[in-house]
């Protein structure tokens, strides 16, 4: 397929088309998608997630920095669930990375919520298949928020980075304990803050707390820091820390044959998502398109029914009795 | 049915009972909410959302009271959609609002992520069922965090209180204008913080850019504010503030005749969400059951297929074609 040879070759313009029809749901595009799968599986996929105003902006950019000059190829996705609103601006402004916008080997780009039935998380993972047949040695996939959504996002990635500041609260310290389980690394950023040590003994706390079966394989997760983003020496040596020890991550998956439960689980989390959009799809277009569902929902507020036995009607009309 | 008919006198066992069960996704538990949906309509459905660690649960217990002390019984449902792994034990913890504790006239439960699939909106919208028919006069719905997911849970309230504070940073602002478009009343928390008139100017400088047609019925978000919680008088009188301002808002919507639009937007979403589960579930529930998922998924794994086009068969199995 001239589309799919484009991508391998890691043209940017048909890459960038191809992403944004998925995100629109586009069915061609989803057509595409069944040449680009069999070509995946090349990819670190790293994903980096934490409270809004941790910096995690800087960090990625410090990270693909520290990458490039490894020599690795660089797909930077960032993805902003915060409103349907906005439209995802939030993210998309401050991805400028104007220091990477003429490097061939880093492309970015940010995906927002827009069509809400697909679900932001299939969105994340086709266009992690695309950066990866586009020949991208690592992915970086950037979040905002917290929440189901977040984790879900967060599952695409072999390696889970979780950025916390210092002085952030009591309340904050209780829902990072929520990202915990998915941490494979802690980045205390803005480290020359006060309460950076009490921040790290927290999170030493925490994971002194969880079971041995909570470390895959025994890893349990390092806690770094990184200082000051406006001292270049400094802050590029932590984030050259943060890539080796992202690199290190890898090699312990890969040597104790943990790559294969990841891509279990993840294949898993795929197909369910990839059904929902198969079966759950045609079904609302169809009541939407005859007009159906405007009446039921007329007749939901006379009270004259309900939707648990609208619903039902509908899975029965729909739903062949095999 | 009895089970109603214990709810409908307010029996606090038999309606934590249901909602529990509906959070597991029982399907008898969905058989009562036929009975119980006809019978909805007389709560005042209150969301209070705002960034981790704006106090929210302060502002709950302290709004609790107010309208306690207006005479009206009060639901509380405090929604943490923050990890499915702890299980919500953040939120419930917190939610212990011992003052009310005692006070017949104060229900109080608290929903996690629990069963992914069914979603937990359509939990949330379930909850919020049982206690209208329970009675309550108010329902106070508090969720956490960012997100769609946010969105969605805030969209069962008639209205939405925002609860910002003091001093969170630029990148915090931005995400704020997330929630902009469905604040029906902002509040600044710890108003007493350095930073409260700044944040002031920046709210209203947002609600000055946005168009007259963002305000329903020409009901431009007011911007309250809370000082120290723990200087009862005058957080109390705030809080009573708040309360009047949010009967305000009420009366704001049956004036203008736009309790019927919000009903419409209201249950179409519900509908859409108990669709969801009719539909999709059974199918999901069959390929699990025979081992076909598994299958599948090894297939996916080998790269001998992709999930496109194992989804589109699976629609063309499950989907009759009329």
């Amino acid at each position: 397929m001239e589309k799919v040879k484009k991508i391998q070759s890691g043209d940017v313009r048909t890459a960038s088309r191809l992403i944004r029809n998925l995100e629109d749901g586009s069915s061609e595009a989803r057509a595409t998608m069944k040449h680009i799968f069999p070509l995946t599986g090349h990819s670190h996929v790293i994903g980096l997630t934490g409270s809004p105003g941790a910096g995690k902006s800087t960090l990625v950019d410090g990270l693909v920095e520290s990458f490039r000059k490894k020599g690795k190829t660089v797909g930077v996705l960032a993805v902003d669930p915060t409103s349907p609103f906005t439209g995802g601006a939030i993210l998309g402004d401050r991805i400028r990375m104007q220091r990477h916008a003429e490097d061939p080997g880093v492309f970015v780009r940010s995906l927002a919520t827009r069509g809400a039935l697909g679900g932001l998380s299939k969105a994340v993972g086709d266009a992690i298949h695309v950066m990866d047949v586009m020949g991208k040695d690592i992915v970086l996939v950037e979040t905002v928020g917290t929440g189901q959504q977040e984790v879900d996002i967060m599952n695409h990635s072999h390696t889970v980075v979780v950025v916390l500041i210092p002085g952030m609260g009591d309340e904050i310290q209780a829902i990072k304990a929520g990202i915990l389980e998915i941490a494979d690394i802690f980045i205390i950023n803005k480290a020359e803050r006060e309460g950076s040590s009490k921040l790290r003994r927290e999170i030493m706390a925490m994971l002194d707390m969880a079971p041995e079966s909570a470390f895959q394989a025994g890893w349990r997760p390092p806690i770094l820091k990184s200082e000051n983003a406006f001292e270049p020496v400094s802050f590029s040596k932590s984030l050259d820390e943060l890539s080796d020890t992202i690199d290190e991550h890898y090699k312990h998956l890969v040597k104790n044959g943990l790559l294969g439960s990841w891509a279990h689980r993840k294949t898993s989390m795929e197909l369910n998502e990839a059904i929902r959009c198969s079966v759950l799809d045609p079904v609302l277009n169809s009541l939407v398109a005859n007009g159906e569902l405007d009446v039921m929902i007329e007749k939901l507020m006379k009270k004259e029914t309900d939707p648990y036995t609208l619903a039902e009607d509908i899975a029965g009309r729909f739903l062949k009795t095999c």
